[in-house]
């Protein structure tokens, strides 16, 4: 696995400005140095260091590149993909991304991020040897996430029982009930050590709210703006409260057809 | 090469709102069934069949992830990625893709996708066969389109020459001026068949505002909805407006680190 980008960006930032503080230089200049030095070194709220994103074939992509990518702006952290097997690991739309570590391999992590996805995240939920890798893995964590459907793994292993949840939209709320769940309406829910997203895009809000709750709003600012996150959708939307009616019922209609037959034939009544 | 799951989708859902549609019930219903179809068959202002994403060693995550995903929204359209030569690209972490369509291969795309990155990006404007196979591709494109720094990419084809444009927040007003274009403070600018995005996260905005021109705020908000794409970050950044002074001169002089030397040594006098 190679290192994190951002830790060799990091190490040559500190080496570079530490040079420039020692340099002759204005005290404002020295001073404004030292300060960028303290964004950067900013002690976390808990030490993190291994980040799991465990993907399965049928994955919504950014589900994962998504927290992927955000999370990888932790400074000094290894970001790396876990899959049941190791090799080509399909996303929802075939792209192949090779995965170098499984599920036998890997016993302890910092942070696990749950990816969603449709019919093949459902399967998911009955694939006992995930299910029982999460819970194993779960007792290691800081905290154990989730974006989208990825909830519906999570909720598989009854980790997320009595607790306050999110997840995709989609019958969010019967689906978390469905695992001991309380749906609450937010683009992420943290409860204890467990964080949960909406849908897809929510990921990257909750990855940068976890950033924020480990490194403060200066560190999170950084990260944010070298992914230039300062969104403008073109028009309203993206949530049930600001879609049309009409497009919120075509949508659900859509992921019944895909989705009820496999919530008939194996939800646990 | 897979189909995209939305072309599936989409028929599969056509094939079952016409079953509801004429099947016995209320008029509301088939009436709403009726309005349902027109969303999805609305005729797109252009036809776009073929949509490619260029990659390369180096390229930004989340720069390609989100047009890829999100342009794939687009009914019947393929969307794929190219490379200089087909096989394992890495992403600026080293995640590894597998392409299987190489630029020798691909004579025309109804829309080009160009990501960004960091160096790796620079380098790509010194290569002559990347620069002239997307001087060749544009002859055929109904939108050639750049992300981040991918603009100084498409830059150095010449093609933005004496246009509107948008780039990275990095030196972006200085390097695409380099290209003889005109930097507009947004999150995409459109000028004639040119699209070209902000850093990063803003290709998400860039690939939906694609598809609202095409399609409409109907056909646009279902595929907000299925990324569940109504953003809310934590705080407050994202863009040199909304980021504290001290936050963007540090991430202005790690840039420069990483970036003078080359703009130094190749940037044309």
């Amino acid at each position: 696995m190679r290192k994190a980008t951002s830790i060799i960006t990091i190490i040559f930032l500190l080496a570079n400005i530490k040079g420039l503080a020692q340099a002759p230089s204005s005290d404002s200049l020295a001073k404004k140095h030292q300060q960028m030095m303290d964004i950067i070194m900013t002690k976390p709220k808990y030490p993190i260091k291994t980040i799991g994103v465990y993907l399965y074939d049928g994955y919504q992509t950014l589900d994962a590149m998504g927290p992927y990518e955000t999370l990888a702006g932790l400074s000094g952290v290894k970001v790396f993909f876990i899959a049941k097997h190791k090799g080509g690991v399909r996303n929802q739309r075939g792209m192949t991304v090779q995965v170098d570590t499984s599920i036998d391999k890997v016993s302890s992590l910092d942070i696990l991020v749950i990816p969603g996805g449709a019919a093949e995240t459902y399967m998911q939920t009955q694939d006992t040897a995930v299910v029982n890798w999460i819970k194993r893995i779960d007792k290691t964590t800081t905290y154990t996430t989730s974006v989208c459907t990825g909830a519906w793994i999570l909720g598989a292993t009854g980790l997320l029982q009595g607790k306050n949840a999110t997840t995709n939209w989609y019958r969010a709320e019967e689906r978390l009930k469905t695992y001991g769940a309380t749906f609450q309406e937010s683009r992420w829910v943290q409860d204890g050590k467990y964080w949960t997203s909406a849908g897809v895009t929510a990921g990257i809000d909750m990855s940068l709210a976890i950033i924020n709750d480990l490194m403060g709003e200066k560190y999170t600012q950084s990260v944010m703006l070298n992914l230039e996150y300062d969104p403008h959708p073109p028009i309203k939307g993206g949530s049930l409260k600001n879609t049309q009616p009409l497009v919120k019922d075509m949508m659900t209609e859509m992921y019944d057809m895909g989705m009820q037959p496999l919530f008939k034939k194996y939800d646990k009544n």
